[in-house]
């Protein structure tokens, strides 16, 4: 029996249907209650379906797109001229109930824009944010948002962002009372800009929300807090810069394992557990961020995700079917709502 | 013979003279041009000399100071009430002419607000900046700036931080024509909030400056970039965020090699690579940030330095005072300064 439907927009990332149906073929074979919705280029899709001997599997349904969204797009051209794009079909199917969710490794400011747009906001919130676990030293993960979807943020947004944040950790994780910070310079009270400190005194004002106060950039990876809030610009280019550090550290340990014979014989020894060390700390198993504050599941998977990384944002795509979480961040916005106006 | 004189505030950061003292040591040694103005508590810097063997060295001379500023100080408290603190008194030996730098570890908000009341700041310039070399994939740094002085910082702000780094790089690194990015959440020139399209405008139209665009977070390790401009806030996060993430990975990469008997055979057999590793991408090597915008040279130590990270704070220094920095941005800013007007 079928319990989910993911609704896939499979020509979206810098890999399309060669990455996305053999993602989909590995997610059927590990989930028998989960069925997909393909969306894009018929023949591409049939072509990777008949490669990966998926071709007439009764879980899956095909609907064909035109004119897909680049990479290049601008947001506002894409939602203006791209109707029948398979982004835009998947986040149709979410809309009319026939899909629990949509995953696209497409263009983000499109799949923003689209999913605004045919989806809507849940009330009280004025634009989706983009959240994402990070890992941390306690072995678990922690919330960071907004990741670039809102590069100006008052008070009353950052808000918006604790609450989601907050629930998403409760529904999700199962945490009781997550511990939510607020991204600062500083952690005494007094750090920081103004609008920063009235967001502080709005988000501690929420009953729902165990505020924990300031935190800085090295916290994150701290494992005290569950959810970390702070605006996109700056949530975007602290997970960038991330990035850029884990390359940049990968790339200087692989140098010093070949620096010299002895080097080289020791990287061949052990070689096991660079290897269980990189799957551990491997970015691929984080793939899947969510866009947050729509009326449906919306999971942005990175554009150059691998059948991997693709696979971690279907699952993350199933886990928030079942946990409902549109429907519970709403009951959550409902109570808090008085504050936000 | 004497070329550089550097004053040291001793009390600075969490170990004051016990690692101020033998850092000294260690200049006085490598560099026989080089003498110190020492200020701090008279009882502890003469032990810490008598115990590294330096007490009477011909190139220290110690001025002893009284109600020293903490960790915990306000920045407008220091300012006001702590006039004799080793802080204050080592900024005025470089206001004065008897040091051409000060190196402190001490509270950054104080070190901030003193420095600019006591020095004051180059015609042009509001308020000072922090900037630090960022190690990069091409075995050179590139200049971040700025890492928490200033939260906000509108159009004019982050054109003078352009400015100053690219005098930085120009004059301590001997780049010709140092390419400069602007820290974006995404290359495109549509991308980011308003006043930061006004700033790409106005730093584009500085003539001196090869600016080379918006940049995003990922791309400050590549070495493509030698100085990348973005607010306090923002640079302060991401700086914090690598540390934490290099923490992090340090601890994932400790417990590979602990894993079990093979793990830690091979963490024995390549305990020279590691430590090799771990030399090159040693964070304190980047010990000594600037505060630049000054009419003199202060460089920050991390508050946590070890003696190896303070030597190279005041390597920092004495490089600023052989390139005189001050002077050089100075220069450039008046041939700027009626754009920024």
């Amino acid at each position: 029996m079928t319990d989910v439907i993911i609704a896939i927009d499979c020509m979206g990332g810098d890999f399309g249907p060669s990455v996305t149906i053999p993602s989909v073929k590995k997610i059927l074979k590990g989930y028998s209650n989960v069925a997909f919705h393909l969306f894009g280029d018929i023949t591409q899709i049939t072509h990777h379906l008949k490669v990966n001997k998926i071709l007439g599997h009764s879980r899956i349904r095909i609907t064909g797109s035109i004119d897909d969204v680049t990479m290049n797009d601008q947001p506002a051209v894409a939602l203006k001229s791209k109707k029948t794009s398979s982004m835009r079909l998947a986040l149709e199917a979410v809309r009319d109930g026939q899909a629990n969710a949509c995953v696209s490794a497409g263009n983000t400011g499109a799949l923003m824009a689209i999913s605004r747009f045919v989806l809507k906001m849940l009330p009280g919130i004025d634009r989706p944010a983009i959240i994402s676990a990070i890992p941390t030293l306690k072995n678990d993960h922690v919330y960071l948002l907004d990741l670039g979807a809102n590069v100006v943020c008052d008070e009353k947004r950052l808000t918006q962002f604790a609450i989601m944040g907050n629930e998403l950790a409760k529904c999700v994780d199962k945490v009781d009372s997550p511990k939510v910070g607020l991204l600062n310079v500083g952690e005494e009270d007094n750090k920081g800009s103004e609008k920063l400190r009235r967001a502080a005194e709005l988000i501690g004002s929420i009953e729902s929300i165990n505020y924990a106060g300031f935190v800085e950039g090295n916290q994150i990876f701290s494992g005290d807090y569950q959810v970390i809030v702070t605006d996109g610009f700056t949530g975007n280019n602290v997970l960038k810069a991330t990035e850029g550090l884990t390359h940049y550290l990968a790339n200087k340990i692989k140098l010093a394992f070949e620096r010299n014979w002895w080097a080289k014989f020791c990287g061949i020894l052990a070689k096991p557990v660079i290897h269980a060390f990189k799957a551990e700390v491997n970015p691929e198993k984080y793939n899947g961020a969510c866009l947050v504050g729509l009326r449906g599941i919306v999971i942005k998977s990175h554009g150059s995700a691998n059948v991997h990384a693709t696979c971690c944002a279907i699952e993350e795509a199933i886990l928030q079917s079942y946990q409902k979480i549109p429907q519970v961040i709403r009951e959550s916005l409902q109570q808090a709502s008085e504050k936000l106006v």
